[in-house]
């Protein structure tokens, strides 16, 4: 039994950069036709040249897959209409992180106030908004917190599409439909886990992501949105790699899950009956909401067993050890 | 200016055993005057011989202070009434955890109605119940689901004294006067830390400890409950080391306090101006609570800064690095 997937896309990936870069690319490029290339690089992809600098490496390393870097450039508040303007035509979006929230975000946005003129020059130029939805509160009612940010984003710039990255919470899901112009990714892993995977045992460092997991209520009502068929959701993988010793020693956040992850989605919309629903939320949303064509290409999977291996060179994969029982062709 | 404790007491921490018990039990025998020295050992404390061995284990590694190990016995669901009568002017209390709830537990009771034709004996016998009051729920919520087992053992038992351990929410702080047969202890690191202290940022391994730290709201209570004085209050730092690489590798859970224990309670007295009320919170409430009677000892503690060293052997304290304003004399 195969499965076929026209030109499936992750619209939420970290690739970082130089040598992890090269070494996790080929993951994605050859399961994906294109991926959200994330910028918190460092430095950020900031600027239109290191936006050209990272598209260029991106695609040198996906070689020889037929492979689209949509990179969304790294907010920065003191973008000028005429350099937005000039670049409008290659530029594909701009990604937005309250400062420090995650990985690499030190150079993020500090005060939410600050951004009104990028918005509404983003508007104008048709440049969708990508954000990173967490405040900086609590752990775990951060990106609950947000979502009164994203109202108020989505309501002063109607014409403004708004994409609510790896969303993890039943109020997120349930805030979707309020605005047009509000869409969202979701992750493999907050589809799969919950708190208590990471952290109800021992602990596993390797399902430490940021946002964290959630609760099996939250984790409910991500896995009912994306088994509803909804149009304005999107697979975003934030796959995140770090080597083995950067997540023990020093405590980075990141799943890895780009190996994995079209077989493992496949897993999820056949246990939950749903297998129809995998090509529209693995593609045809995102081609749609962000109007893009991306190369055409078959991703064929079989029904077969293979065991993920415990790493990959210096990186340890979310669900290493684990029989999967589908198989990338 | 010096603060002068008499008998001081903490009335649950791990010594673990061999090895590491050598290493970790001058810290504790050093600054207090006896503790709660948990039963969670491999195998468990659970028969008279072994209490007999632990308690002598515990004493030589004390020495040369004078220490009184209290030992409770690890609950086996077999006790008979004849085994608990024979040795109960040598025993202290019982221990009970919820099986698989934290380090080395798997052999704890599963089912709690199977529990109390032991409860009874104990109350019979006056022999206390401490317990490790998670169930197998929701991390965050396990606490809070356990208050209802609590209620129903404490209105079961009016005569058994039942201590809730290392009570982390406002749910447990609440609960306390409800029966007058019910009492607690608290932590150092549940009054200091919530959960964003340990994976707010990069993730803290050695601040990863059951049961988990929780939010600020919970940490408040837990505050307000130790400044108010209350009297059914005790501290148990439930310090509970393992190696470094067993808590980067193998995610332990657990936080080691021992060494800094009187100096950083004085702090957080003496930061909400109630230093008056550690004499109670780390010796007074337990001796009557218990009826105990440690050996007299005073310890001296001068307003003198150091700073905590990076590791104790193999094992690193939860604040390694951190400067402290009290130090022992």
């Amino acid at each position: 039994m195969n499965l076929t997937l026209k030109s499936p896309l992750d619209m939420h990936v970290h690739l970082r950069q130089d040598d992890m870069l090269k070494q996790v690319t080929p993951f994605t490029s050859s399961q994906f036709a294109g991926a959200v290339c994330m910028p918190n690089t460092q430095p950020p992809v900031d600027t239109i040249e290191r936006y050209r600098a990272y598209v260029r490496e991106v695609t040198e390393a996906a070689s020889p897959f037929a492979f689209a870097p949509y990179v969304p450039l790294f907010f920065r508040e003191d973008f000028s209409r005429e350099e937005l303007t000039a670049a409008r035509e290659e530029l594909f979006a701009i990604k937005l992180y309250p400062a420090g929230v995650t990985t690499n975000s030190e150079g993020g946005v500090a005060e939410l106030s600050k951004i009104e003129p990028v918005l509404d020059m983003m508007q104008d130029l048709d440049l969708p908004l990508l954000v990173h939805g967490e405040t900086h509160g609590y752990s775990p009612d951060r990106e609950r917190e947000f979502v009164s940010v994203y109202d108020h984003i989505a309501s002063t710039f109607p014409k403004l599409r708004v994409i609510m990255e790896h969303i993890t919470t039943s109020d997120a899901a349930e805030f979707l439909d309020k605005h047009e112009n509000v869409f969202c990714t979701v992750t493999l892993h907050h589809m799969l886990y919950t708190l208590d995977d990471m952290l109800g045992g021992m602990f596993d460092p390797f399902l430490f992501c940021k946002p964290i997991l959630k609760s099996p209520k939250d984790r409910a009502a991500i896995q009912s949105l994306v088994l509803s068929g909804h149009e304005k959701v999107m697979f975003g993988s934030d796959s995140a790699p770090h080597t083995e010793v950067m997540k023990r020693t020093e405590g980075m956040a990141g799943c890895f899950t780009a190996p994995m992850l079209l077989p493992m989605l496949a897993e999820f919309f056949e246990d939950h009956d749903k297998l129809e629903l995998m090509q529209a939320f693995v593609s045809d949303n995102a081609r749609r909401i962000y109007g893009v064509t991306p190369p055409e290409r078959t991703v064929v999977l079989e029904k077969a067993e293979w065991t993920v291996p415990p790493r990959y060179g210096s990186i340890v994969p979310v669900n290493a050890g684990q029989t999967l029982r589908w198989k990338l062709v």
